[in-house]
């Protein structure tokens, strides 16, 4: 049941990452409820997949399970969280602190996952100073200084999409690698190095709409 | 260049759909630049997708092309706005009148793509009777006879978890059909005609510590 590093070297679909943090949560809850053990059966029922899939899932990761016994909740759980970086802290930014970055910082879900926001940047005056759960908003001009005298892994974009390429690029000159995209853009960022996650809100309602009306 | 009904009417993967939006927002943009028509070539430049991949997806819904023609913009533009159920309006209430609720209430963007938001419900003393850009906050309460009264599309749900299950079947026996899940929870929901559309913000937070640390 060890990782071997060739295992964790290869390629691996970002369809099946999207898949592994409801893996986390169920083992999660699964740990809540003092459950030790779990056989790929019965967690198959309970996440409404496939026990193939749950197997074809964990195998991309060497595995995990053993035969006749099941997996062993814990360790699978704490494996799922390493290969999701949550063994690590992640310092988050936020670009905008309306509604959407308030709503954020307020999250206090995220620090216990290892995501901890420690600042939001505006440019609105009535904003600067404001105290989210003692997250402090900055104003942008003090972005610079900031970034360079702490540890960012993370910036949030959740101002409006006219700025964010350029605050975006910005970042990245800045030295930061990884982007949460609410801005409803994509992003043009030259660096490889870099990883944009994108939440569109408003493509997610598009295809709410597109399947209310297939329904009809 | 028209649509024939048994085309609609195949199944089209969700994959597909999920790449309407982007379609879609880019049309937009051409129109708002006053592009007429565009090739496959240069739209697929634009959005950085293949243009085989381009046809691909538009022949599912019948093409829209014209060989040594391209795309006609402001046409194409409105067949994905329909084929997405944007030529109707939908009316959303949201559930949950925090910082996200908010959030979402101010979009004004929403507007403009036929999503209104016609009111907030929260349990919250000091939010009930709040308004956001005329939205009024009320209390969950009185949840039962807006429904009865009003025509809801949508439930965008942005309570705690703990009570997003109950919520959900209780609007699904209220009548409406459609829910924009943003509790950390997979609702289970035995009706077979409802749409569910979850956005899973700390999912999108684990799938891009994975590709921070796979990016070391």
């Amino acid at each position: 049941m060890i990782l071997e590093d060739s295992v964790l070297e290869k390629e691996i679909s970002q369809a099946v990452i999207r898949r592994m943090p409801r893996y986390y949560r169920y083992l999660g809850e699964l740990l809540d409820e003092g459950v030790e053990r779990i056989s790929s059966g019965e967690l198959s029922e309970r996440m409404s997949v496939t026990a193939s899939q749950i197997r074809q899932d964990l195998n991309n990761f060497g595995g995990f399970g053993q035969q006749g016994y099941g997996y062993n909740v814990s360790f699978l759980y704490e494996e799922i969280g390493k290969i999701l970086g949550l063994d690590q802290n992640h310092n988050i930014i936020i670009i905008g602190a309306g509604n959407l970055g308030q709503a954020l910082a307020n999250y206090m879900k995220f620090d216990r996952l290892g995501f901890h926001t420690i600042a939001l940047f505006d440019v609105k005056e009535e904003l600067i100073g404001k105290n989210i759960r003692g997250i402090e908003v900055l104003h942008v001009k003090e972005l610079d200084h900031f970034v360079k005298t702490h540890d960012v892994d993370i910036a949030a974009l959740t101002m409006p999409k006219s700025s964010a390429d350029d605050i975006a690029n910005h970042l990245v000159s800045l030295g930061i690698h990884a982007i949460w995209n609410f801005a409803h853009v994509d992003l043009s960022i030259d660096a490889k190095d870099v990883v944009v996650e994108n939440v569109h809100l408003s493509d997610s309602l598009m295809q709410l709409s597109y399947n209310i009306v297939k329904n009809k």
